[in-house]
């Protein structure tokens, strides 16, 4: 059988993000118990109510498809097609009432990042992307913008927490070089900088749920977004993340944050 | 002539935020110009904008009132009520099309802010509180909570830069002591505080229209809200500020700050 096109796959992950939505804005600002994970993030109820709705839901549509979701992990890794969900990215914004945490939903194929959704069901906001295609914010087309020097950037991470040791001296170089070094956004940053609202997004410590369903978006959107490197991200890649709205903003960047600036 | 009453007065400060509501939702996520001032944060024609028509409208009702706005300085600062004005708290955050920014508008009566309102014209969402009086969102009345244990305590500050020297030490401990340690938020953070979905909110550099707006919300919510020394803030403060759910987890914080604990 002929794989699904993307557009019919892309049709598919919006209607998980109404799915999502629907659990999440039952428990949005009420008072959930917050459990802590290995790693010492939280997780609450809502969190694995969603996931586990959207598990069943592609269950059902495509019994073959591979699933790694953050809270209840991989099934089916090897195949072809591989649903990759971060139901609540921003758990702590998500426990205090933030409503810029997001529901990631993105498509491996043959293990690279194909299409992917961004979804805020508190603000009815949400980003998709197909690479190669194109990106949508609420619908509607999007394109980066990106400053042409590293001092007129303005650049998100959610919390300087997530650089340690040479991390931090490597943000840091990017962090004096840039106009405005901001916090606090998750997921919602690279939303803001598919739509031309910022210019770099800089973060560590991701996992492979953080990442994937951002990519198409902001490639799509005419930005850049790979490991601290320069090489395409994917479900082997170290956590570390650099997005920007060109590929000349990403080459800059790339270079502060290595010491070649 | 009789003081208006307090409840007038909010009322009145309600309309302004619908003025300045109305301003803000035509620029925001629209390529405005950012000019540096003196101490290089941003400001837009957003900013001048709305505080211009705030004074306007405070001038045409109440023309024997002060007024001590973020852009344009103070007039009539010693009578008897003057209006604090922050025409975007959080600049930061609007020109990067983040809609946790807000509006502060509040009223000193002999020096002590009477009451105030933090509006998030994006969002449709209002705080607004009175001193000695009630707290509400969007019309209904709001209750802080508080942690009982600083190890159980979510706590907001806007960047990890407004810490500078002794006060990135004293944050330091307070950091440590919390549970969460979150950025990211500007004036936003005080209204969860209010609502009750974090439980503190520390902060330095601030300046009086950041903060006297926000007093008689958060007090009035049920927390309590001073300068690190745990004395009242007024146009005198120093710029820090620390806000709490409750006067035991305000204690607990204000000696963490200090070294106490």
């Amino acid at each position: 059988m002929a794989d699904p096109s993307p557009q019919e796959l892309l049709n598919f992950a919006e209607a998980l993000a109404e799915t999502s939505g629907e659990v999440l804005r039952r428990y949005f600002r009420t008072p959930v118990a917050v459990d802590a994970k290995p790693d010492a993030s939280p997780v609450t109820i809502a969190d694995r109510e969603t996931e586990t709705a959207l598990r069943e839901a592609i269950e059902a549509r495509y019994p073959d498809h591979g699933i790694l979701g953050e809270e209840f992990g991989g099934t089916r890794e090897t195949a072809r097609h591989v649903w990759v969900l971060d139901p609540i990215d921003g758990t702590k914004a998500f426990i205090t009432g933030k409503p810029l945490f997001g529901t990631l939903i993105g498509l491996l194929q043959d293990g690279a990042p194909l299409l992917g959704v961004i979804d805020q069901p508190i603000l009815n906001e949400r980003w998709r992307g197909i690479r190669g295609d194109v990106a949508c914010f609420n619908g509607k087309p999007v394109k980066t913008r990106a400053a042409t020097r590293l001092a007129d950037a303005m650049m998100y991470s959610t919390s300087p927490a997530m650089f340690e040791g040479k991390d931090a001296e490597a943000y840091g170089r990017l962090g004096d070089a840039v106009r405005y070094a901001l916090f606090g956004t998750d997921c919602y940053a690279y939303g803001l900088l598919a739509m031309g609202c910022v210019d770099l997004v800089v973060e560590a410590q991701l996992k492979t749920h953080d990442f994937c369903p951002i990519v198409p978006i902001v490639e799509a959107a005419g930005g850049r977004m790979t490991d601290w490197q320069g090489a395409a991200l994917g479900p082997g890649s170290d956590g570390r993340v650099l997005a920007a709205g060109s590929a000349d903003l990403h080459a800059k960047a790339l270079a502060a944050l290595n010491g070649r600036n």
